[in-house]
């Protein structure tokens, strides 16, 4: 067999230790924040049926989403008129199966599969790759990681306000302050496609206000134009995309300007028992931002739109997500209303490098090597290494009876705060000397102490 | 568009709350002994190029790999001529990646990829899914975990001895004390081979000796003849097959019975090592069991061989592994030896729920429910709420001011410890009720004294 130089697959990564350690860093943060809030998590296969997956995400998505060839002889359906038809026609043909695109259907499809035994209102987390056929480019795999939590059943406004609590929460422990969650309601858009008198239009509204942010607004009313919009109702949002002020100021002016929309009014009126309810819980309200532009592309949020952006970054949004009203209808289960959103977790990976926020200590692991001469050394080091184990201190004894240089260089390169040196004289004193790598100093001290050093040290480390 | 009864794909499975909550015990468990033991984890993408995965598991391994459509017109490049023809011939016209089917290959890849930053030894630890086109069954599955260690780049039989200590924190932790690691030598089987006059044979001797658990020493003996294996041959066997004795006692016979191959006792030597290792260390060696019959079908071990069998369960082995001494010379690299371990978590979870080994509060997750009556016992909840999670106690507070009942009920099904109960009394007193929902227990308290009995009782139960 030929030899081939091996490489990995276009858009896909290996993560080695550091990156590992990191990604864990923030995964824990986020898992122990959903479990404080009472979240349970929940695993779904890598692989749906097409019949799952298909008609969920749009055309395009349809396009993306990785299909995996039926096993056994695959090609046995198909016919010489399929060949070049194209890949629709045949690819219920020769395959049955696709990988998990996002984690909102495998959910809503649990939900549906699962109605009987679940008791409601059920807060599940969820936290597994998902796979995407995308062209690669930076900061976008073909497979990558989601963090999302969702709570169905209940239409109560405290879940919204748990959201905000939570992305709170991580941007804190993460040490992310400058940061602001947009928050807007879907049935304001609905409101205000009414008042310009454009009823019912509010999604291609959306989809150019959307783009506000990017190409400005003068663009954003081509587009409008374009979209069949009349001039007279975009001068109607004059006021809106100029809108300042402070959260109760927006929604004051909101609540005349959209004074003839039922529905309007109604958004109006959740989003201002969102930020009571923040109130009651003893939050400021100062970092969420009532955004009347917040739109974000997906069609099925019915209530509030949530969006999360850290200042001062190349990267845009890094969490987001909103209320829907009816998740699992399309799999025939109707009115289960739910809230949720998601953590994009390369993208606050890339934020916290960016801003050197990840932990001096990065790789959790080892936290003594220990190093010798001979063989009368390595026999003593396992004794030695048994009872750092048995006192929970993560240890290694190097391997070989290499030179001590060499066993030096392998404890720096994993970043182990501390090594163990076994010589003659430690063997006959049955001491041992233990050095501090981030400081140079070097002791001979009883066993004991040394645990008791490196314990004291790994507790101020938080490690 | 037509509803459909959404289904799961054949030999895939969703983990719910409580499946999730008891593999995170296993994992957690594994985890924290490889970190302990200094091994760093690496995760590798789900796909790979059909170029790194065939041709490393034979003719049956590369069937079962799940293969992914290209992207666009994958049939393309098909031609009438290809239909018919079979499933092979056309493979690499319709597919060029496939799903991760180890956790070996995609380590030796990424050993070969990064051989120049890795300091070695390298420790590593992965633990992902893999993926198999099996006929699914009874305990097989087409997605399932593994969790790997393995230590390349050093012969020290210093990793051999850590992964017997590995093996025992991990049984000692998960409370299963019944159970024997299998241990032998793949150079005591070459010598073997040699001593009976079938020098070269010993992976034929291999396939056939592994079967004697199933089908007996009698079957295995006619397997042996049909392999061309002569009767004299195989009767210079018998002594082995019936060995019997302390590890010492049978290492003593097999060292006269091998005396004539250089190979076999040099794997008698490795043995002997290890066990004198294991009591440096100060582990009485009780817990391993040198097996001369121990062959495991696969072919690339070169060193030590092991396996774990549980005692007095229906499930066979839950972990196995070896040494090899050139893992990745298929991709290039040649010289690396390395000896790795891998635990089926599975099948695991099947053992401990078998035995009833899994700790009685299982769904780790809220502690506390904060239940009311009506708008006032939500605002003040809401307070009680943020006090409890700034004291790291996980809480909730039911969303919706339902009945009572029903709000016990949902504490009830998701297991959760404490409810705390906020009435019109509550309220004016500035006190909460906290009931302790096992022993029925019921008490009026400041919240303090309340977080105080909560978190006690988190600490006694470990959570």
């Amino acid at each position: 067999m030929a030899i081939q130089k091996p490489t990995l697959p276009k858009g896909t990564r290996d993560f080695g230790p550091l990156q590992m350690a990191r990604r864990n860093y923030i995964f824990g943060i986020i898992k122990d924040t959903f479990k404080l809030f009472g979240y349970q998590q929940l695993e779904t296969p890598s692989m749906e049926n097409l019949s799952t997956l298909t008609g969920k995400y749009g055309d395009e998505g349809d396009q993306l989403i990785f299909k995996i060839l039926n096993s056994g002889d695959y090609l046995k359906d198909v016919s010489v008129s399929d060949l070049g038809a194209g890949a629709g026609a045949t690819l219920s043909k020769v395959s049955e199966k696709g990988l998990r695109y996002d984690l909102t259907v495998p959910f809503a499809r649990y939900v549906v599969m699962n109605r009987n035994e679940i008791s409601y209102p059920f807060k599940r987390f969820q936290i597994q790759p998902v796979w995407r056929a995308d062209r690669p480019q930076r900061g976008r795999y073909r497979e990558f990681y989601q963090c999302d939590a969702d709570v169905v059943g209940t239409d109560s406004l405290v879940c919204e306000l748990e959201i905000l609590l939570m992305i709170k929460r991580v941007f804190a422990q993460l040490g992310l302050n400058d940061y602001a969650i947009k928050l807007n309601n879907r049935k304001i858009l609905t409101g205000l496609a009414e008042v310009i008198g454009a009823a019912g239009r509010e999604s291609e509204l959306c989809v150019a206000i959307d783009k506000l942010d990017k190409i400005g607004w003068e663009k954003v009313q081509e587009e409008l134009l374009q979209r069949g919009f009349v001039q007279e109702a975009i001068d109607k949002l004059n006021p809106i995309i100029s809108l300042q002020g402070s959260n109760k100021e927006k929604l004051d002016f909101l609540s005349s300007f959209l004074v003839d929309s039922e529905t309007g009014l109604k958004g109006i009126g959740e989003l201002r028992e969102v930020f009571d309810l923040l109130g009651k819980y003893g939050e400021s309200e100062e970092f969420v931002d009532f955004d009347v532009v917040l739109a974000r592309g997906l069609s099925y949020y019915t209530g509030a739109i949530f969006e999360v952006k850290v200042n001062n970054v190349s990267i845009g949004s890094v969490s987001g997500g909103g209320r829907y009203d009816n998740l699992t209808g399309v799999f025939g289960l109707e009115g289960v209303s739910g809230v949720g959103f998601s953590f994009g977790v390369d993208r606050i990976y890339d934020v916290l490098e960016e801003l050197g926020l990840f932990p001096e200590k990065q790789l959790d692991g080892t936290e003594v090597l220990i190093t010798y001469f001979d063989e009368q050394g390595r026999d003593y080091g396992l004794k030695v290494l048994s009872q750092l184990r048995s006192n929970l201190v993560s240890a290694e004894l190097y391997p070989d009876a290499a030179k001590i240089k060499k066993q030096f260089t392998y404890a720096d390169k994993k970043q182990i705060p501390f090594v163990i040196i076994l010589g003659s004289e430690e063997i006959e004193k049955g001491q041992v000397s233990l050095k501090n790598l981030s400081t140079g100093s070097q002791e001979s001290l009883s066993l004991e102490s040394a645990i008791d050093t490196v314990k004291s040290s790994m507790l101020n480390h938080g490690s």
